[in-house]
């Protein structure tokens, strides 16, 4: 628990599954919709929403590479919670029609990506077309012929008005999606916690990466979580962004970062949070 | 050099990126376009083209995690060479359109995020849709009416002929694209080669990545990039592909790679290859 829950951005429209998430994270909160990643970021910056909800990974798709390079680049925002929400992906036409009168499939290209065992198998011929997201793609269908369908969350479907024509459709079970939420503030040791920091070497060479690591292993911390990002100036440069289990303020961890910033060019701790437990 | 180079497939359509890294690497071949990069890697396997072309890193945006997915997950082609593309983005209309009359911008997600902060201050008030590659936005265009403009490549507007009305509006200098060259044969020794890998851990335990990385870092093994995609199995297990410096056949490299085999529970070398040295 971050701040007082009122005003929880999230990245919109309605029926997204960030929207999902912000209802776990607060379920009697007013909600903000945003229409971009940067634009969460912003309505929590300005304190025109006290918190914001983003996606961060998902467990097929990978980072989101918008969510980490904010974090990295533009903001100075603290992660002081996450939520994991399952993805359950239905093709959803205006009307319930026959999927053989289906000839155009409207999402995102992540959805697409997805779901393509299905489209091949099942809609081989459909032309496929990319949206900006799986609602705004549901919206889309509402204004077309019949024959085009969209992929999306049930909830988007049933905000819009639209009927569901099969449900589950994603290739690979265990289709999760982690967010995290955006604040001004830190949060307190729960007992169960972990952090989330980045950072990039000035040097290059063998052994630098497995050394740094070495300073969470020599303490008996987990690495929970590590992947690299471009550091946008030279092909081939990184910035790495880990998650350990505990918190910053837990002396072992607190240890671990002081090593790690003398070896590093720089280094940005997002924040320490509370582990995710589903109800 | 792979095999013969005929019949380089590519990710199409003609005017992409891809087909400008497929002739760098074999000018004088001919060049088979293929609608994703899933069906390039499957012309290859058929043997209906003796090589193909796919982008797998980009210094802004990072892995190009359906290449990444299709080298760990897919397939078994061997990487045997890559080439490195500077990226230069246009803004592109169906005719020679004041600025201020564009009302609509396509192209593909990803070309929208690197020109944001172009979008924002010149075309704030521009509709962005989205589609699946910067040439086909440029295909859009020239069935829409003139105050609809496409991001794309000069290469793409020409071919298409389309009309250049800004060049080089990405955000941010430095933007280069990494392709690798994906074939059914390994590479010789050249004496400035790489070799790209991947693996994954059965367990889980502080030190277990530090302790792997230490089989390179020991032997003075330079890791040129390490990167991370989640396993699909489960949230949270990662699968780590690195590059090094070095060809499998040598012989320090070579007793690296069968040290680290004793530590994972899978491993894949995707191929040793020169490394890209410019014109």
């Amino acid at each position: 628990m971050c701040l007082d829950k009122k005003d929880l951005a999230y990245l919109g429209p309605e029926g997204t599954y960030t929207e999902e998430a912000a209802r776990i994270w607060n379920p009697n909160g007013s909600l903000l919709p945003a229409d971009s990643i940067p634009d969460v970021a912003r309505l929590v910056s300005d304190m025109r929403a006290s918190e914001g909800v983003v996606p961060i990974e998902n467990s097929i798709e990978g980072g989101v590479t918008y969510t980490l390079d904010l974090l990295i680049h533009e903001s100075d925002l603290s992660i002081c919670g996450e939520v994991i929400v399952p993805i359950r992906q239905c093709l959803v036409g205006k009307d319930a029609v026959e999927l053989g009168s289906i000839d155009t499939v409207i999402s995102h290209p992540q959805s697409l990506a997805q779901c393509r065992r299905f489209l091949d198998n099942t809609l081989p011929h459909a032309n496929l077309v990319a949206s900006l997201s799986n609602a705004k793609a549901v919206q889309e269908i509402m204004d077309s012929n019949k024959n085009v369908a969209a992929i999306s969350s049930q909830r988007a479907a049933e905000i819009y008005g639209a009927s569901i024509l099969m449900n589950g459709i994603e290739d690979r079970p265990n289709n999760e999606t982690r967010f995290v939420i955006l604040s001004n503030a830190d949060s307190k040791v729960t007992g169960r916690d972990k952090t989330s920091l980045c950072f990039e070497f000035g040097d290059d060479g063998p052994g630098i990466l497995s050394d740094a690591l070495k300073e969470f292993a020599s303490r008996e911390i987990n690495l929970v979580k590590i992947e690299s990002r471009p550091n946008k100036k030279n092909l081939g440069r990184y910035v790495f962004l880990v998650d350990i289990d505990g918190h910053r303020e837990n002396s072992l961890v607190k240890s671990a970062l002081d090593a790690l910033q003398e070896r590093v060019l720089m280094m940005k701790v997002f924040g320490s949070y509370s582990v995710f437990e589903p109800e």
